[in-house]
């Protein structure tokens, strides 16, 4: 648990570097990250670097007492790369390349610039590998942001050729796998498939899963070569990487498992401005964020961090990206923070130190004003920097407890590939995967517990409540493991419902888990927005509906082998919700009050107890502490806590407010 | 009236195909559509061609008593063919080649495709042409789907040169009818035209309407190209194209002057999702369809058939294209079905057999699921041809009277060059022809009148009403062929107020048919979506209104020479309705019920009966039998018919249910 | 005072020029402009010049004692000049040239387009500026239309790059004037400088802020050079240019300094389909259009002629391009008449004499129809020019009062580069600089009151009241300005919230006003539509509130040195208006009524009296005049007047009528 920031010292003149060391140092910093966009300082010539400068700034803030977080700075290549190595650039879908003039213009597939990565990674390792105050690292910056995980280059469609011959090995095995028979579209040599795109109507759905899979491969391979440079020069500090938040483009696992710290940049109000909510939720947490939006977050990336995750750029103010940038209230900058302690975090580093005058994100906040006075959300890590020190001083163990694998009792099953995959072959406008994972999520939350965010190749035994968003492909093993957990397990809807290439499996969804759920999925149906399947349980009186289904539903029937309870159906008589053993599939995407009285009920089954919470309150446990959150308008009432059992805050919890406590 | 079936032997295992024309046959279904996306298996590799598979195909449906509808393969050129001759790809609006990966990447006037085309269609025709099983042929496959019509190639732009000479002569003809002094846009050769594409802000109208008369004459050109190839080699088989639901892309006139059938694919759900209804009519009918939209299609295609039309590809289940796909209520596959017949088809085929697990179309259902199981849709099939078979045996004349070219009372014009000019030419937003043309179909159907749809050049004497929707360029002899019908002419707004050339004509519209309407339009006006302009009947009170007029109204006043009665009048004084003799002309859209209002007044004048329909009930009469179709939710009592005239069903028509009796 | 009309004696047979001639004069036409697209006719083959044609057309309009105001024909280059030519075309935001065949298809940058223009306007000047019918010229037509000003063509770049070299000497001071250092965007010469176009994320905003200025400087270069060669051979005829309404994508006012006379061409009902306004707004004054709008424009333009602006276009009934197209009601064409004059107008030209029944304007309509005859439009400016004769009859001053630079005592600073820096720099998607200058502009005049619209670097001597809407980037003596003239000053929010590099000044905003003003911008939010931050008078009781302000607010605290008078608060106690000495700083976007209530109590303290007008009444006063126009649906009552005094009209005003009488 402790404080950073992210700082840039070649925006200021040197004459301010001193100040501001010293003055991150007594706000209760420790850590501070550098030099990701420097390239074009470091190498300001062709081959001529020049590192006095940052020699120096590394010595000032090592010379404070402050942890220095390095960075490559390959996110921001300079125009005289490009200009020398046009085929840098990404293609868009457009068939365009990517100018330069802002960043990420660079292509995962190009060689030229995996060459030229190589060179300005090694001499960045070679040069701060060993100082004393570089104690970790970062490689590139947001990995895909701006949409830059698909390039549609040469470049590109060469390397996806050579992936696609060790994926398949034979053209012919290709043409199976992806069924180009269906409309003439069979290849007589990996030389002859392209990138699927600008294609007269939809290109072939097994094609563009591949080709996403590629993309996403390709920045696996690129981030690994910058680690290991790094670990080469520079051995026993972590490596980091900033993932960004809800982001999808990815395989985040398989990036993950190259370092060491799994770090994730946290905007709350930009991301509730930009994502899928509805203006009415857009206006309700207009100054807070969603309250189950940064846990979320913190849950994806503390579940593939080795280390304890962190929040490498935490919001301090109102940001400069989204389309509108509201003022957060008074508070949440510490909120934020606790809650994402609260949820394992061993490091929370703000954005940015100081807000810079010029340029893109010249409205982006930071700790200080641009005339370098200390800003709210300053004030507020400044608090936050004591209370944590009570923390620590009143527990001996919230340190050790925040940095161990806690596990929780609940788990969510998130994937990479159910977002390409409904993506690319959504059947219905509105099928987002992200979305429902997170409803499914928030439903969990809004009951109290505390989530842990796995693979669906991850370990689930010790799980009791396994909850499966819509996942169109299983691992073989899945079915087994799940049951072989103990766990009770719900089953969204569409999962299993493609094989990993992209097609029906023999039997029908749920394919794979047919073993466990004796029934076929015969149809489904998609429904626009103002349209609904409305769901009644058994026992409920007929006329009358418990919730609806929205966007889709599976039209099931149990298949002759084995029993399949039916809990709810549909009024028009189809199943809505059956249970096979401690197996629960839900046919339809459910209205959030429907999904959380179902899961309620489920986590009964399971052993578990939900408390539901009230209004804009979140709970979090982990060690020995318990963390209460008021994302609301009124004052929430804790009850039951005895008031010594407080280390911050009491039982009256303020708006914005939070309160820890002794779990015991 | 016989049932058919979509089919792709190239897609399932050989071991399945007895089984499948086994039971094909067994369900009543009497021939069988393929081939049509089979190039790449015809001809793997260039030159050489594979019938093996494709013989032993056709031998086992024949051997199973199944006819066969052979098609030629060119909506799918395959990918080496694209590789030798990247010239084949159409070109889109902005000036990228649209990419092999999907279907119909041809350009219509690519000389390197017209002559792969003929090289293909000549060995296909060849190899089946007299082939006992192959009793019908289908050209190519949906022309112009994915907004393949018009391409701006450089073939392209290289042949529109060579049509407008042809149209022109010279270059000064062509300058004069364009109008091209307007804003300098003058040619001196016709090289120096282009395609009316990327400029600077509208193109020329004329312009455009010639590019879009020339890229559909491009489409029939190709037509006939296969076509003759066919007759060459398969004499006496009747050539069919599958054309698409309310397409307009180009002239369907001219294209199915060279055909024996005009068939049409029939996929109501789809289609009221992507079309312009609101979203609570797109709610009301979701599962259903709009109960005007297959049946105005059914009148298009019978209008233009030389043989009786069939339904092509008839929706089976849920499809997988739409924006939302819902799953059409228990029953409809069966009313569609027996709408068609009710309509004249001679065939309604499936689409398709089963389900693909696999590529773009993975998500369509079949009559069977891909784990070939008898689908919902397979078992109405079944019923249906249970059915057909006792109205065929209960009533001799049936399959005689379905196949006659009946003649309906009513008609209505119907025209593909208006669709294009108001296109170019809106002068306001949301002036959309085919939902004008509809709305006025739907309102005479409501009223309980089978309408023929026809041409503006067909011969209209025998009707006793002639509807006319807004049409801009009306023929040199249309004013003089209506009037010799003897039937009651309505007429829309903004007919007559082009010129051949898009040119407003000198007298202003109506232009040629200010001979039988004395009037002037002096001025129109558009109106916005949340705008409309009360219309009040002249025997209405004062500061009462009967309905509005939406979208747009012309504003007229009489010419001195003739008298005209002036009917309803718009609240601001224009005249809103006016009558001359027998031609009623109506200078605004009117909303639905003061549309149906009118026509059933003016019906009353023609001597014909208007009987509005319950809602959700439509009526066709052919031959001598009348059909009732209830696409409500509630069930409906036909009065008046005695209960042994149903030949099928009964006076109680439950929702998704069927009637049919003995007319007399 | 004097009408004028639009006339293309191309577009019709030469036999009718005479009649057109004398029907002009006859109904009170004073001027006529011709040829601005006629280069093809002028040029028909490249170097050949035919004026044969447009001799005799001047000749029969000098004959028939009208004033030529002959044009340049430099909007619609021919199409042998573009084949000869390519790099003429500009090239759009997706790199690709934007093609012959409508307008406007040239690139200010072009060196071949320059070269050609320099030709055609001497061969145009020499042949026609002695010829004594010719009185006016403008110059090309409509700069900017269709979005032109903006190309990203080779030609422009490398003259981006000259331009850029002028202003800032070496790269280093570009590279800190920009901030390149930010990403690593540094530049090492001009010549590595591209367009700011096709980047992964935005392009720098300093660098787009250059990229506008540089267009439109292009264009004030290009006119320039036009009006050089007119003033050449054609000494003593003042040069107009026809600008557009509410266009502000080059600075007008620099293109206006080389001109005489700064014109416009006014449709109101086109601009407010097109422009911001709610639907219902566009609903409301469906058929008038909004009754500050055109006012808005005379204002804009009378503040920046030389000699008394035009309206070179008048909308004379529906035109043809907004998305919806409707009839302006009886009376209108008079009414904005009568209003141009009444701001100061010394000619309004309608445009156009006949509709033209050919082309992309054929839906436009002129004084006459197609078929010739007189149309509403011109019964209307025949019954005007009879009233403009009677009122120059009875008021000796009328003529020289109009024309007189007379001032208001009420200014508005109005800017063109705040318009682009806020559209490069939002920060909230609907800050949108032209709309809140209009509704500031929009509620003094609803309080009666006259104003003048003035550039940032205008004199603002002798204003009693000075109204600064949102002004980014203020002139470096513009406090000082203001504070001299003794006015009352009202500044929006975003005052002075950059430098002229596009940077945040040292001291926040407001930047160079903080020495009158004494307060800091230590923070700001953008508010999406659903949300707005309710604001309360200081003597207002708590939980009430007294307006809201939308869109954005600034958050500010006072400076230690001066004090600073808080007149409202928002409700969390942010202060939301604020005074200091004669410098009024409001901190938000308030609602309409608002900020009409706070200008009026502003003009109060300034010695203003405000007079608010009932719905849909506006006032001009000018010279000896006064006028009432009555854009509402009911009769006005215009009290206080003696009816002699009247000179057109009477207390009594009807809907769409005007009142003019004498002032004392």
């Amino acid at each position: 648990m402790r404080l950073g920031v992210c700082y840039y010292p070649e925006h200021w003149p040197e004459a301010l570097w001193e100040d501001d060391a010293r003055r991150m140092k007594a706000l209760g910093i420790e850590q501070v990250r550098i030099a990701e966009f420097a390239w074009s300082r470091m190498e300001p010539t062709p081959g001529e670097y020049d590192w006095a400068w940052l020699d120096r700034a590394v010595d000032v803030l090592g010379n404070a007492g402050l942890k220095v977080v390095m960075c490559t700075p390959t996110a921001t290549p300079p125009k005289w790369l490009i200009d020398r190595h046009p085929d840098i650039l990404p293609v868009g879908a457009d068939g365009r390349p990517r100018a330069f003039g802002s960043r990420r213009h660079y292509d995962f597939s190009s060689p030229s610039y995996y060459e030229a990565s190589q060179r300005i990674c090694t001499a960045v390792a070679e040069r701060y590998g060993k100082h004393p105050a570089v104690a970790y690292w970062q490689t590139d910056n947001e990995f895909g942001c701006h949409q830059t995980v698909v390039s549609y280059s040469p470049a590109a469609i060469a390397r996806f050729r050579e992936w696609l011959k060790a994926r398949y090995g034979t053209i012919d095995a290709l043409n199976r796998a992806w069924g180009t028979v269906f409309w003439s579209m069979e290849y007589r040599s990996f030389d002859e498939v392209d990138a699927p795109v600008a294609t007269v109507t939809e290109a072939h759905p097994s094609h563009r899963l591949d080709y996403r899979r590629f993309a996403s491969d390709e920045v696996a391979r690129y981030n690994r070569m910058q680690v290991e440079i790094i670990r080469a020069h520079s051995p026993g500090r972590p490596i980091a990487h900033n993932f960004m938040q809800l982001f999808t483009e990815f395989d985040h696992y398989k990036v993950a498992a190259d370092l060491d710290v799994a770090a994730w940049d946290s905007y709350p109000l930009g991301a509730l401005e930009e994502l899928w909510f509805a203006p009415e939720v857009k206006a309700k947490w207009l100054r807070t964020g969603h309250p189950d939006f940064a846990s979320f977050n913190h849950d994806v990336y503390r579940g593939m961090s080795k280390l304890p995750f962190w929040v490498m750029e935490q919001q301090p103010g109102p940001v400069n990206w989204a389309s509108w940038n509201p003022s957060p209230l008074p508070g949440m900058v510490r909120l934020w923070s606790w809650e994402a302690f609260a949820h394992g975090a061993g490091c929370v580093s703000y954005f940015r130190w100081r807000q810079a005058p010029f340029a893109q994100e010249q409205m982006h906040a930071g700790l200080n004003t641009p005339d370098n006075q200390l800003d709210v959300g300053g004030r507020e890590a400044e608090q936050l920097a004591a209370e944590l020190r009570s923390v620590l001083a009143a527990d001996a163990d919230a340190k050790a407890d925040a940095d161990a694998n806690v596990r929780a009792q609940v788990a969510l099953v998130y994937d990479y590939e159910a977002k390409w995959l409904f993506e690319i072959h959504p059947q219905g406008d509105d099928f987002h995967y992200p979305r429902f994972a997170f409803e499914y999520y928030s439903a969990l939350r809004a009951l109290g517990f505390d989530v842990d965010i796995v693979s669906a190749h991850a370990p689930l035994d010790g799980y009791r409540l396994i909850v499966v968003p819509p996942l169109p492909v299983v691992p073989d093993d899945f079915a087994e493991r799940l049951a072989r957990s103990g766990a009770q397990v719900v089953i969204g809807p569409r999962t299993g419902s493609k094989t990993v290439d992209l097609q029906i499996p023999a039997n029908l969804p749920p394919g794979a888990l047919g073993s466990v759920l004796p029934m076929r999925v015969w149809r489904v149906e998609s429904m626009r927005p103002n349209v609904s399947a409305p769901v009644r349980f058994n026992g409920s009186a007929q006329g009358t509906s418990d919730g609806v289904a929205r966007h889709w539903r599976d039209l099931i029937e149990p298949t002759k082998t084995r029993a399949l309870e039916v809990r709810a159906q549909f009024t028009d008589g189809h199943p809505a919700y059956v249970k096979s053993g401690a197996f629960h599939y839900l046919a339809g995407l459910f209205d959030d009050a429907l999904t959380q009285r179902l899961f309620a009920h489920i986590a009964h089954e399971a052993g578990l107890v939900a408390a539901p919470l009230a209004y804009g309150v979140r709970i979090s446990r982990r060690g020995a502490l318990t963390y209460v959150f008021n994302y609301g308008e009124k004052v929430y009432q804790h009850a039951g806590i005895a008031a010594e059992r407080y280390v911050i805050g009491s039982p009256e919890i303020e708006p914005q407010g939070v309160a820890v406590y002794r779990s015991n």
